[in-house]
């Protein structure tokens, strides 16, 4: 049996998405800036992208960009608004559990002359709503905070913090790192005061290499890409329109049984933690139930020194999870996540994350359960201490 | 019949290389960041693509990087050698004929301190070296040219301009836009004193959305994109690895009866540029023959106000060109390489770019010529005088 878990890293592509790909790369391949009808119909794939995302997040057609992924619109989100409002202030704010796709930029930022504030969260992994009012100064510009962790699936109260922003100070740009949740909650950015938002391809079952970013109207930002003014230039470049049109029909997907495939990753998500709760020896971390991600899971496993050692094992039985985010290369680096939210530090390594997809089967998980419980003690009895 | 004679706007995908994509996207689709083998699975592909595009420029697969396309790498050339570099100088050079990639890259840094300048180009469309010579100064940090014109075809002495670089101060970065030669000409990064390289996969029958770039091993260049340390934190994100996948099996394809299909094209080009020539009142722009790119050909047309009339008239007849670059979005703006190159004002928006690519075929061209020998008069008696 094969179970891959780790949808949070990235998903299997719906054939359906890649046969219109292929359909587009071999039939529909004009360039959507030619004038003959080739860039016409071209042209209409992006639209109808769109238009697309702009019904599911309730926004306008006008505010949809599409970029490379979600690192290059976190980028464009966080230097984009840096550039376009370092006159007015330097002072930016964000959490300490984001993905490196924002910290880097804050990084990035600071090295430049910027300030940066790092929200701590509490032990399931959330911002307290008053730790965020604490931080908001005169010379705030920029507030961004994901909708769901990446690695423990904590869904961060994103309403709550958009209000406290606006209240502060209407100016302020809001951005929010969508990439683990989009598909799964219903974002309306205008709802949350969301004025920059965050959303990737490749997690939803669409192709990687492609992502989009909603900037609201009236939102001051700042291209970071510059080339031949696709895109009313705020994002040039000749269009992916194969990847644009597949992000979309997989996002369509996602949206269409909604309510039922969400209701039905719940009940795997109760089931698999249920049942690690009842095995010796494991921790999860953070919240379980709709307070949570329906698709995200951590388990620490005493007794485990690496989940290297586990993952692998998990591997040789055909099941596929992540130790740490694995959207940092490779890197065995500690998780930031875990560290925030007050892991002990003899579990820090000792972590997976399994994360499921509206493919994930009940039998998939059972069986899942059954190895690790078949594993564990042996594993446990070989570890190097 | 149908001709599409606009392969320098875009290409067909060749089928392989959709179907190698659609197979990666719906089987081989871990995240080249995951530790199991569905990642390891995924890295290979990208480790084989650096491979391959490693033995056709003859440099290092440590020195390859894959980007979004032509105007990221673009963009990452010019904006990461300004920010490596800004302490030892801001002078950067270019051509009055590059890429609005290359040109707004430009822009951007004049606005943020640099000092630009902007060698002229003689009526063929290339750059003297001896203006090269004179722009150096001892704070140049920069210089970018393109290999071949996107909009005439001009081959640019790129080889000759790299010696004159390094001889003034080999500290100075050479940068090469080769998204229109890649695939046309042998191009050896080591051998032309090229520092970085751009390369663009949708203008070789690639997928769209994904292109690299060459950084020689050495080189002072920071990245401009904030993320999960992929690709040595260069170019950060999850990798396009179908995108990557197929522009390295499109470009194998480019290479493997490479002489053949380059004699191939120089003999379309020499029939189609004898028969405009022979047409009356057309002018060809720039050089013909092995002196300019195999696959472009710019023709001002005398008596024809507006090019796009043509344009349509052609498209109604299966012909697909291109007015202008149609790198630029739907933009009408007048051609900056005709105006380089002195075309006649009255012939500006009469022009227009046929290009061909491998699979253009001797029939196509002809059809082409009897079309466009039988519109002229009937298009010229109304034109709006």
């Amino acid at each position: 049996m094969e179970a891959y878990l780790d949808n949070s890293a990235t998903t299997k592509v719906l054939p359906d998405v890649a046969q219109l790909m292929y359909k587009i790369m071999t039939e529909d391949y004009g360039n959507p800036s030619s004038m003959h009808n080739k860039g016409v119909d071209a042209e209409r794939y992006i639209r109808q992208a769109k238009e697309n995302f702009a019904r599911i997040l309730k926004v306008s057609d006008k505010e949809i960009f599409f970029t490379s992924g979600g690192t290059e619109s976190d980028n464009l989100a966080i230097i984009g608004t840096a550039l376009a409002k370092q006159r007015r202030g330097k002072h930016i704010i964000t959490t300490a559990i984001e993905h490196p796709a924002v910290l880097e930029s804050f990084d990035f930022l600071e090295k430049h002359g910027f300030e940066a504030t790092y929200l701590p969260v509490n032990k399931y992994g959330q911002v307290e709503p008053d730790a965020l009012r604490d931080a908001l100064r005169e010379d705030t510009i920029l507030v961004s905070v994901m909708y769901v962790n990446n690695e423990i699936g904590a869904l961060e109260p994103v309403a709550e913090l958009g209000r406290i922003i606006k209240e502060y100070n209407k100016d302020i740009v809001f951005h929010v790192d969508a990439v683990q949740a989009f598909g799964k909650f219903r974002i309306y950015p205008y709802k949350e005061n969301i004025d920059l938002l965050t959303v990737s391809s490749h997690k939803i079952h669409g192709p990687k290499g492609v992502g989009l970013i909603f900037i609201k109207d009236g939102t001051k930002i700042h291209p970071t890409a510059f080339g031949g003014g696709q895109q009313k230039g705020m994002r040039p470049g000749t269009e992916n329109v194969p990847g644009i049109a597949g992000m979309s029909m997989a996002a369509a997907a996602m949206y269409e049984h909604f309510d039922e495939d969400v209701r039905r990753l719940y009940q795997l998500k109760e089931f698999f933690t249920e049942r690690m709760e009842q095995t010796e020896g494991t921790v999860i971390n953070g919240l379980t139930g709709e307070k949570s991600a329906p698709h995200v899971v951590s388990v620490s496993f005493e007794g485990i020194a690496k989940s290297e050692v586990l993952l692998h094992a998990l591997e040789d039985r055909g099941i596929y999870v992540s130790s740490g985010s694995a959207c940092s290369s490779n890197k065995p680096a500690l998780s930031g996540t875990l560290k925030a939210i007050g892991v002990k530090r003899e579990l820090l390594s000792s972590t997976l994350r399994f994360s499921f997809s509206v493919f994930t089967t009940m039998e998939e998980l059972e069986y899942t359960v059954d190895v690790i419980r078949e594993l564990l003690p042996v594993l446990r009895k070989y570890r190097p201490r």
